[in-house]
């Protein structure tokens, strides 16, 4: 079968055969409902209380803190709106460059009476500090920055901004879904600088779709987005997902240990890679902030994004244009509108996003090939110009 | 690895060979996101609308009217929460002995100023008809009431009930997940009669856990419980979960052509199973009532139910005490308490759920089991009385 080489990671990984191994017998023979009270539900408990270890470990919580949903989206839906059915309405702050599934839960609270406030970032894709500063003199009662953007790869320096919020009143939350596995996180270092809670997922991390977490200071309340049997402490019910939970706990401590290597590893692949971009023209996003290691987002001038994302697709490569996950919507990217690039500019917009995966061999094909595609079209635009 | 006989399908049920055959491609490999627009995604989506197809076909609605959820719950939660945030507050009608996943989160409806109504059943648990008028007469907003209740296996009207509730203005849902794959279920007769949404999960019908379906009329407005990338027509957002959507078509499909089958063998089965109960003093509850044909929820006087599924256990049988979904929560079952069954009787209630699994042999053996265990907690109330 056709197999593009793989390069948008952000939008999914492939599955770790380990954590495929660890969940195949729950795909085999009879997986219990861990409510029961027999030996197949104790089974399946005691699996997830395994799993629940093993994710509370590799982010430095404890296990009681970590809150096991259907997937990130619904982790930060939870923190958003199930923290705000706790608290009189107020101010809701969130960056301009969130994902989706933080502005529009947010945004969702104004119905209920609360004050939307997005939160600028300066040209590079950083918190713009003199906003924040005017966000917390409003005395924002909820706080949402993610730890590192999903197209431009740019990581806000989290602690510091949690914990000015925090000293303004506010509860914190930060959406880590494209950090775990690529820098390390510790959520007893966030917690204690004042990040009240932190969403994080296993399909990111080479792990199964389904499965996510928000980990979560107990002294934070919140209110079930699904309520009904009391899984999940009453604040997430539903048939536990036993197979994709116990896969969940394998990534993330394979994700754990592994950081260190893989930051290194990919991120000098990803110099190789945008020395290669620069060469061909290219204009890198973001490219004074701190980044993640595994993220490029990029333009060359007079391309569009789209076209060229379907050339190389049929080239055997996949890349994203804009946003990988609101695909869905084919508007020029909120991200880079917020980061003040031009319209035309962002309609150029490119992301590769690298993973375990991925070699040196894998980022040369891709420069050459787009090479070739790229002048293709540029000799096509001349003709036609 | 000790392997109690499974009579606990209420619960959840064991994943079907082909299910898994089907769904094992998708965990090898990369799965791709089914919104990116490469190979894999469109691969991933290709599969997604099929599963659709599929789901849709097995139960008479058209695949547009299939949204995708993480599970039975988070269905019945959107709808209940979604169809409310588009309507004025007003009166929601849901059955006294509704699963919590629709009584607690139209509980929750409280708080934004609606009027929360039970609605009464007989002892045989079945709706009260006179209640019901009652109800009605109160020009409910939302009405759901369970194709059939989880704990008693009673199958309600709901085509007669949805009929009266939508000629009084009301929209109409009905929690179908105890009744998929065992009785047929055609959505497009109940939306003529009057239903407007219906839910059915996989891991009920031997597909796997993480993966159900809220199947809605195209003319209800519902609000999304989890806002971001706008993935199910904008109603349900975040990373589709591949295979277990792959999974739940397939069981979706073996569900309805076995169901037929399925239903004759179980109920054959339970007849039996409920002669030997009768034979060892047991009073089955609801008895009077239509019921599944794999169900049967028992007491035998003065025997404590979590006592009893605790020895059985102990001998390799897997059965269920009260509601297994809500065993966090060791109350009296609500069901038990709505039919009017005095508390000292409910304190005994276990549940047996028949499933495809299970033969001639398995019921002898429990009832063997049955026999001797409780003569041996009789003989030692004997005793110690």
């Amino acid at each position: 079968m056709f197999a593009p080489v793989y390069l948008d990671h952000n939008a999914t990984t492939p599955l770790d055969p380990a954590v495929r191994a660890a969940m195949l017998p729950w795909l085999d023979g009879l997986c219990g409902n861990a409510s029961s009270r027999h030996e197949y539900g104790r089974r399946a408990r005691q699996a997830i209380d395994e799993a629940r270890q093993r994710v509370a470990a590799a982010l430095g919580a404890h296990p009681t803190e970590v809150l096991f949903t259907s997937g990130g989206s619904e982790a930060n839906n939870l923190f958003v709106k199930g923290a705000a059915a706790s608290l009189r309405p107020g101010v809701v702050a969130v960056s301009a460059i969130e994902h989706p599934c933080v502005l529009k839960p947010a945004a969702q609270l104004v119905r209920q009476g609360w004050t939307l406030r997005e939160i600028a970032v300066d040209g590079a894709g950083r918190i713009d500090d003199a906003d924040f500063a005017a966000v917390l003199q409003l005395k924002p009662k909820l706080v949402s920055v993610m730890l590192a953007n999903n197209e431009t790869g740019v990581v806000q320096d989290v602690a510091a901004l949690a914990a000015a919020a925090r000293a303004a009143g506010a509860w914190t939350h930060s959406d880590a879904v494209q950090v775990f596995g690529k820098l390390p996180i510790d959520f007893r270092t966030l917690n204690a600088a004042g990040l009240h809670a932190l969403t994080v997922s296993a399909h990111k991390i080479n792990g199964p779709k389904g499965a996510a977490a928000l980990l979560v200071d107990k002294r934070i309340e919140l209110q079930p987005q699904i309520a009904g049997g009391g899984h999940e402490r009453g604040l997430r019910s539903g048939t536990e997902n036993v197979p994709t939970i116990v896969g969940f706990g394998v990534a993330a401590e394979l994700a754990a240990q592994r950081v260190a290597q893989t930051a290194a590893r990919l991120a000098a692949l990803k110099d190789s890679l945008e020395r290669g971009l620069t060469e061909l023209g290219a204009s890198i996003f973001a490219v004074d902030a701190r980044r993640l290691p595994n993220t490029s987002y990029f333009a060359i001038a007079g391309i569009d994004g789209e076209t060229l994302v379907g050339k190389l697709d049929r080239e055997g490569f996949a890349v994203a244009s804009g946003a990988a996950c609101s695909s869905a919507n084919p508007e020029p990217s909120h991200v880079l509108r917020a980061m003040g690039v031009a319209p035309e500019i962002a309609r150029g917009a490119v992301r590769v996003s690298l993973g375990n995966d991925n070699g040196d061999a894998d980022v040369e094909q891709f420069i050459n090939a787009l090479r070739v595609t790229v002048g293709r079209l540029q000799g096509l635009t001349a003709v036609t110009a």
